[in-house]
């Protein structure tokens, strides 16, 4: 709380110094703790320029996923109000599930630079290098039934999409049911679980993984990245990944919201934009089978609905699909 | 293991005596050894006669939730296969989930004489005194998407009913979703729980409380036991727990191979015929409203089809009804 209040000061001061007597008596104690707080920030990645006469001057911050950047102008009311941020973790989807447990409250957020053992659906691997990605994990506690898990899975696409968009021009596409991708290569997905009673959820974590400024060399096939995105369209910059996590809860609690206040009709249609599915033809592989079709359209629960050669409408709600072309 | 194999000799052995020798041999353990698994055995409640020249006689078994009685003579392949047994726990439900993240495998039965904190539906309480009642978690991995949990909850409701109609003869009925009741008085209550990604179950834990001997005056209001009911029949008879919650294990897998083999259909249909809720007058309440209407039917996802009084149909997947007169 005290970095977070000394932070303040120092960003509002822009440019200029900001005297350790002024900043003690803002922070409620004393010169030499002030000057420990400095310590630990520049530890964080903070550029803090300390002259003796003038007193302190933020340089530079680092583009580091800790809670006084994410929270730092976070527009939301819930989502990323408690945030909880590790160099390395095995699962930030583990530990937000065990913390959910516990009770944490809803919106609360678990963030990681690096996984060890990050995971995808159905028990695969999610491939999370240090050193460029955002491994995110939030928490929700939506009076929701079971069945309407898919429906938080599509929200949250769209919202990852929305703020790939947003900030960096590119055009996210979304694959039904949790994977963003640019240029048909993949740079996000996204993984829901949760723990549910017969008719009620407890709770429900939103694991978020984006490949944002990582070395491509450390990507599985057919994945890629924002910076290797932006790369092969000529623009050659690192994306902020405080940025782009603040602007994804940001865009969470939104559509979140509007899921409760106006359902799911307003989403499932903005899915539909962002998504090249419906019209394409797929193939849909499930664990005994596999089957080709058209896709018809996504269903007001989230589940795919196809055609198939024979004309018959089938709807699809898990399993795996591929597009052909 | 040594146990168990010590109890099969003792019980082959009807009423007459197995000589100390012969166990040694069977159990391929020494006399002292022997005599050390005897009052292992006594000390779980097995009234074992032992006479220097005869051998070891079996007079009474324990009408004890232990694993050696449970398996004796079970008629299933999965369920129960692996049972742990407790004196008292706070919730065996909890163990189960607990157990079930650690990967114990499918099947698997968790079983108390009591619990301190048993849990009820939406965060209520099971009340769960010592001496009588039966608490079992079972855990399960079916190959489903977690929006068909309703389907468990009511396949085990059919099980349970079923059992208890097989072994006291008792009028067992189905109060939607997961009550079990006797004239009216509830018996026993189901709490199904599970673990689950976005499109399939990762685990489910099926919870069932049965209040089988427990006195009385140890249940809440509107609570009854089988012993109970039994008696206002005018059979004051205690039952035996350790046949009941064998019947419950072998209905149960017995329904939970007719569900992936046969469908949803046949179990749904056996619900009808053991529930009074089909064209019974009834009172919704959800955590929102409340509204009157008559049970028109019984969906096939599990939920229960209202006809309001506007003749309207209402589908309702959650909250509690209360059958009016």
């Amino acid at each position: 709380m005290i970095d977070e209040k000394i932070l303040e000061v120092l960003r509002g001061g822009k440019d200029s110094y900001v005297s350790g007597e002024e900043l003690c008596k803002i922070a409620g104690i004393s010169r030499a703790a002030i000057w420990k707080h400095m310590e630990k920030l520049r530890h964080e990645g903070y550029d803090i320029e300390a002259s003796p006469h003038l007193g302190y001057r933020l340089i530079s911050i680092p583009d580091s996923l800790i809670p006084s950047e994410i929270k730092w102008g976070l527009k939301t009311t819930v989502l990323g109000r408690e945030v909880i941020s590790y160099k390395k973790v095995d699962s930030t989807n583990d530990i937000a599930y065990a913390l959910a447990e516990k009770g944490i409250k809803e919106g609360s957020v678990i963030l990681a630079d690096e996984q060890l053992k990050g995971k995808g659906r159905q028990g695969r691997v999610w491939v999370s290098p240090p050193k460029g990605g955002i491994y995110m994990s939030c928490v929700l506690r939506p009076e929701m039934a079971p069945a309407e898990i898919p429906k938080i899975t599509l929200l949250a696409a769209v919202a990852v999409a929305k703020a790939i968009r947003q900030l960096t021009g590119l055009d996210a596409m979304i694959k039904w049911p949790n994977d963003i991708l640019i240029n048909d290569n993949k740079v996000c997905g996204i993984l829901t679980e949760m723990k549910a009673e017969q008719d009620s959820i407890v709770f429900l974590i939103v694991g978020i993984g984006i490949n944002v400024n990582t070395p491509i060399k450390n990507l599985p096939k057919g994945a890629s990245s924002l910076r290797q995105e932006l790369r092969a369209r000529g623009m050659a910059e690192n994306v902020s990944r405080v940025e782009l996590a603040r602007k994804v809860l940001e865009a969470l609690e939104e559509h979140y919201i509007m899921l409760r206040e106006k359902g799911f009709g307003p989403i499932i249609e903005e899915w539909k934009t962002m998504s090249a599915m419906v019209g394409a033809q797929i193939k849909v592989v499930l664990p005994n089978r596999t089957f080709d079709g058209l896709v018809h359209d996504i269903d007001s629960d989230g589940s795919l609905v196809i055609r198939l050669n024979s004309g018959m409408l089938q709807k699809v709600s898990s399993g795996d699909v591929v597009m052909v072309r």
